[in-house]
């Protein structure tokens, strides 16, 4: 399959049944977040309609068609000129079939979809607050990276609209936000049931968690074993090699 | 110093500057999770106004005055024989001027102080919940286990009515219910800064929780490195070893 390629853009082999993806490096690369993320989601089936809030460039969907049977995902990305970039992405992998992208805001998601539709919604939403940081960065890293077109909270609100009863959301954050993430889970009644936690390596304080949570479930929370990303020597530990080569 | 046994107590020495604990093995008796939380409490000044909530036989107050040097502690306790035994135990101790016990539900706080009088709040809590597991114990096993006479939601609600301005609470409790501790803490504006998890060995899932809030602060959550109990030969890590020996 042959697809245009703009100015800075490349094409990234995703070392899964062929899969690849174009990305523009001057904008935002799918990381190491995006494989954990895909890694942690347990229960899609043949059938489950699944939905990705904010998918960019539509790494999460291109990697859960690698990984899985999944026959329906939907992507919804706001920035435009990445869902284009997402829309040659299922060219290029001859997915259009199985995964379809909406250039639109998340909190516009009530224009095509009706309440409780999906089984399972997936997100790697921004990291950061409106108001934090640093933000001498293009538009399309800013609006992917802070809080700006949508928050947390609408994120989860947006996922329990469209969640069906007893449906899984799962997420991917900084730890520091682990507090608001519970919060508004619980607000919008996506229980909180499984954590998973990321390190940098042994000896470092996790900065990742990974996060599962199913509509109007009763509390009681499990945590995973830990996730260490790279070994004393810097290499990645047999736990990543692992997660990667089945990814 | 002399004190009375009862039937079935016994006396045990803590191995900290020769304090003792009296304690009824037919009841409840301390465990891991009292020494692990006095060992996370790392903020009490010499002045420090420190109440316990369910306070039992003493034990976080007592390890507390073993290794700081906390001039006025509170512990609260509903059962009236477990005060009793907590009672005894100061006088055991010979802290009378640094520890103090009232024998009331945790609910009645308010007779006996005001608003935001504390600066710490300490509390190993019943772990389970009222409707939750076998009940076929004896009353104060059940009581000190089981969130009879005051549950989780009013425990955390006396701490910040008790807590003063960037005052902080600190907890143990079971992972599981961690999503509901949470939601409580920032429901009454203790906002959780700071989580460590307790896991049996290695290979495990995490038991326990320690979680550190502090009242009307801003959210920024960190989590600190894993407690492992046990090594792989069973034995106590160097880890505890040392939590225990600086008890």
């Amino acid at each position: 399959m042959e697809v245009k390629l703009n100015e800075d853009e490349r094409i990234d082999d995703l070392q899964l049944k062929g899969l690849k993806i174009i990305q523009n490096p001057k904008w935002f690369c799918f990381g190491i977040d995006s494989v954990l993320l895909s890694d942690f989601i347990n229960n899609i089936k043949n059938n489950s309609f699944v939905l990705d809030l904010g998918t960019g460039t539509g790494i999460l969907p291109i990697l859960l068609c690698g990984k899985t049977s999944l026959k329906k995902v939907i992507g919804i990305e706001v920035q435009e000129d990445v869902a284009e970039i997402a829309k040659r992405n299922i060219e290029l992998n001859n997915l259009k079939d199985r995964f379809t992208v909406i250039n639109d805001n998340i909190n516009n998601i009530d224009k095509y979809f009706g309440k409780n539709e999906f089984d399972i919604i997936i997100t790697n939403p921004p990291y950061k607050k409106n108001n934090d940081g640093v933000k001498n960065e293009n538009r399309q890293k800013l609006i992917s990276r802070h809080e700006i077109l949508a928050t947390l909270e609408d994120f989860i609100k947006v996922a329990s609209y469209c969640l069906k009863d007893k449906g899984s959301f799962y997420m991917v954050h900084k730890v520091e936000r682990l507090v608001d993430i519970i919060c508004h889970m619980r607000e919008y009644k996506i229980e909180p049931k499984r954590l998973r936690f990321v390190f940098t390596n042994e000896k470092s304080k996790p900065t990742l968690v990974l996060i599962e949570g199913v509509k109007n479930a009763k509390p009681f929370l499990k945590i995973d074993s830990n996730i260490y990303i790279y070994n004393e020597d810097g290499e990645y530990t047999t736990q990543i090699k692992e997660i990667y080569s089945e990814k």
